[in-house]
């Protein structure tokens, strides 16, 4: 069934105001009419289901079963010069739960706020056409430095570097995930020109182990999503 | 160090006699300038070290280590209404060795000839920007009935269906590369609408086995790459 994301704050009752965008959204782009049945969920694992009445109207028919969270799965990523909205339309359909877009020694781009506002809509609408109930939580980009300090967690977290002798990711994960597979990881992938040899030697003093995703060589954007469908087929395999 | 990749039957004595298109490729996208040195691969495994003469000639300074193929692995691709372009780069990167489109019964699009030559120089540049000697094989699309009859192998057949309680591509790839890591698979990815019942029960009679990408619903295009990343993966570990 067709569906749309609320905001979290939105408050449902047994009708839901919609916005003039969710409104647009259900009758221009889902071409549904007064009568028509749709999912309304607020991203954060519920949803209803909702009936469209009057314009900017719809009607609460039932709550639907309230999902618990996935397991913590965090993309950290070097933003690219070009290709971002894709990674985070594919991130999000691999089930990523939360990108936090890096500005790394080598990164080019210099994101405007407005892009911020733009990858939390695709990743929005990413969600509402796989049928994924909790929306990825897209932070603001943050310096390299600033994450090392602040946002690595106790295990599981790798950095993917290419073509040196570092274990695989995949064999990694299934170690990792093996005891606990609902456990949280966070996988970084550099830009274009890859990490510095300075930011991998912070990375690793800060708990981060160095990982390969093989002998290729692969642009960024592939790298990550790469990384995502490995660690996300590890957690299918052991759940 | 920046490559090209040559025609199979292109001559390649003390010199190599380039193409305009090749020269154009050289002097005005790698902006390359006389006297610099190059690598000239025939996209099967030869390689050599060149230098740029005067226009449109390369002098071959000496023949590189010319590697053994790569094992099989062929991504048999329902085409999708749009897309399709980054799959054939993305799936260079990833290492794929053929490429076949197909036409399945819910395949919207009837590529026109062009496409074809289009997709097999996106995989040319591909395969020189990752540095892949070998450059994926993409044949002309075919009706999904006769690749059905003529295209699939002993083994290592994998038909990605979604959401059905299907065994997971990750583990039945890891069993199957368990005792020879080499050996070809071949992974077939339906169309935006997924494959019909009929289409189901066909690739199963020919020696297809149904596989499952995880509990979630993935976009045809996503899809492809993540089969791809899973499989080259497993191949990495165990190899």
């Amino acid at each position: 069934m067709q569906r749309i994301t609320i905001n979290p704050n939105q408050p449902v009752t047994d009708t839901l105001q919609l916005t003039c965008e969710q409104a647009h959204y259900l009758q221009r782009v889902l071409r549904l009419k007064p009568g028509d049945v749709f999912i309304a969920q607020d991203g954060q694992g519920q949803q209803w289901q909702a009936q469209l009445t009057a314009a900017g109207l719809a009607k609460i028919l039932s709550p639907l079963h309230t999902l618990s969270p996935p397991a913590k799965l965090v993309l950290v990523a070097a933003l690219p010069k070009t290709g971002f909205d894709d990674v985070v339309r594919q991130a999000t359909e691999l089930g990523v739960t939360h990108i936090q877009p890096l500005l790394s020694e080598r990164t080019l781009l210099k994101p405007s706020p407005k892009k911020l506002e733009r990858w939390r809509r695709i990743a929005r609408e990413a969600s509402e056409q796989c049928e994924r109930v909790y929306v990825p939580e897209i932070a603001p980009p943050v310096e390299f430095t600033q994450w090392m300090r602040d946002g690595v967690t106790n295990t599981g977290n790798y950095l993917c570097v290419p073509r040196v002798n570092a274990l695989g990711l995949l064999p990694c994960v299934q170690t990792l995930l093996a005891d606990s597979p609902q456990q949280s990881v966070q996988v970084a992938i550099g830009p274009e020109g890859g990490w510095t040899p300075e930011e991998i030697t912070v990375a690793i003093a800060q708990g981060y182990q160095e990982t390969s995703l093989g002998s290729g060589i692969l642009r960024a954007t592939t790298a990550a999503l790469t990384a995502l469908a490995i660690i996300s087929s590890v957690r299918e395999q052991l759940s």
